[in-house]
């Protein structure tokens, strides 16, 4: 996938913001990045493949499947490179994209193979120095220089504003503050730009205003999306808010994988198979299979050891 | 109470529906029936009026403290009128409400003292028939007999839709047919008009039809308001939606009792402190007392002898 041309921006620029109510939204699967990264049990690449592509097999159109970090650091995430070997050597349609967090794992996402590669950085700044040792500014000039770099090589980039939301140390971060930062990025015209509620603490409202301001500079082929946890029982809240105020994208994770297994309930993302669930009754189009990715989770349950948080897999399908 | 007069009607009539956006919802806890009915532990009177009594100092405004079924039917709801005269006798600013299935159901529950009822009977013709061995126009009559009855009293009364969005035998509800049935109850004015999701079927865009479709017949006296299950991750994504088209109030249960404790993660209710953390992060007022009533929760969760599914007292306040 070169460019943007590999996603479905499906956003009518005619219409006024509130009025655009797609039928169409992209699921981005973050359970073998986002998931996995918390989990105790440390999956090996060639199982984290083989959840690759039973995902891909579940009608998930784009999965983040690795992130490059220093494996000392996030112990899962080891052999990102081997997890994209086998699974790129599988079939299946499905986009692959890793995440990076410096200009580093950049470069081992390009020499990799990967066709699309996200960086993230937090839009707090308190945030920033304690996880990334940086300013916010520095993260966003980085933004640019990858998403240049990015055009260089051909390849897709997508740019994820973390704790969009809120921070741990910074409390609530307004929209206002989030979107200055999100319209520095914007103007590089990354094919993705995605709003992280990293730590499950935003809202309806702070979803619409974020959509509102961002469809304001986004370059038309700058794809919004974003990314929800669960952890307070908003997750599908926010996730149906930004449906109805013209998301083009969702981040979800398969059966909620992500939270702390330790704390059943403190579940992290937003579950694949319960948001298309939501979705599909809402009348818009995920192309997921539901019963397929429940049964993924079950695979993954069963690797993992633990249960996990998802809930359609507890009450069924309904009509069943 | 009498009529409409103790409520909070606040629906500003001269906006269109879309551009309602209350500051306020009042909420109506329903653990001590909806909660509590479904719970394999059965609590004494006594214990129940001291949970109405801390959900009253939680600043919950309204509580449905029982129902006024046969005790060989819900055992769980026995001695309702010891409830009553319990929880009459405390202290406390909230209404009491009484949940009836018939006439005598209603008759029990004025002769209680009660100065509020509500009357729930399903919109499902498979569902009436099985559940309350009537059918949809034999309950929509005794609606206007028991809205009449209420009136001569000088007492309260909601009706309430179950199955609003689906049925366990009918499946998917359509709001049209919903909304047929909800016409004709509204003819006769009651106090409220609650569409409840029985079984947790429903989405964001039904909500938002069922509220449209409402108030353009209801009458001005007439509170609307919804009743959510998050058996499969919709709930809170339904209330959201909900109050961004005008509900009135919403129905919950503190910790989210109400599901199978069985199977810890298919809760029923939505949990009142998660719901309460959702609307104050949306700028809308409950009065709810967040921190009393995780309290509340866990004080319960002891009576019960197993955990509640609600996020909120798991993963803590945001910002702390």
């Amino acid at each position: 996938m070169t460019g943007s041309s590999a996603f479905h921006p499906g956003r009518p620029d005619a219409m006024t913001p509130d009025s655009v109510t797609p039928d169409h939204v992209t699921i981005v699967e973050v359970g073998p990045r986002d998931g996995l990264q918390n989990d105790p049990t440390h999956l090996s690449p060639a199982v984290r493949a083989e959840l690759v592509a039973r995902l891909a097999a579940s009608g998930v159109p784009e999965i983040e499947a690795v992130s490059f970090v220093h494996p000392q650091r996030v112990p899962q995430m080891a052999g990102a490179e081997d997890v994209i070997a086998a699974s790129r050597a599988a079939p299946g349609a499905a986009i692959l994209m890793g995440l990076v967090l410096n200009e580093r794992g950049f470069e081992r996402a390009v020499a990799s193979g990967l066709r699309h590669v996200r960086y993230a950085f937090p839009v707090s700044e308190a945030f920033a120095a304690r996880n990334q040792n940086q300013t916010v500014a520095q993260a966003t000039a980085l933004a640019a220089t990858l998403t240049a770099r990015a055009r260089a090589e051909g390849i897709g980039i997508g740019i994820v504003l973390a704790t969009s939301f809120g921070c741990p140390f910074d409390g609530r971060i307004p929209p206002a503050a989030v979107l200055r930062v999100a319209e520095a990025v914007a103007q590089a015209a990354p094919d993705e730009l995605v709003f992280a509620d990293s730590i499950g603490v935003g809202n309806p409202r702070a979803v619409r205003d974020l959509l509102r301001g961002a469809r304001t500079f986004a370059a038309p082929g700058t794809r919004l999306g974003m990314h929800f946890h669960n952890t307070r029982n908003t997750g599908y809240a926010n996730a149906a808010a930004a449906v109805e105020h013209g998301t083009q994208s969702l981040d979800s994770s398969v059966g909620g994988l992500g939270g702390c297994p330790f704390a059943p309930r403190a579940t992290g993302n937003v579950a694949t198979e319960d948001l298309g669930y939501l979705l599909r009754e809402m009348g818009v189009h995920t192309g997921l299979d539901l019963g397929a990715l429940t049964r993924t989770g079950a695979w993954l349950a069963a690797q993992l050891g633990h249960d996990l948080p998802g809930m359609l897999a507890q009450a069924g399908d309904f009509p069943a």
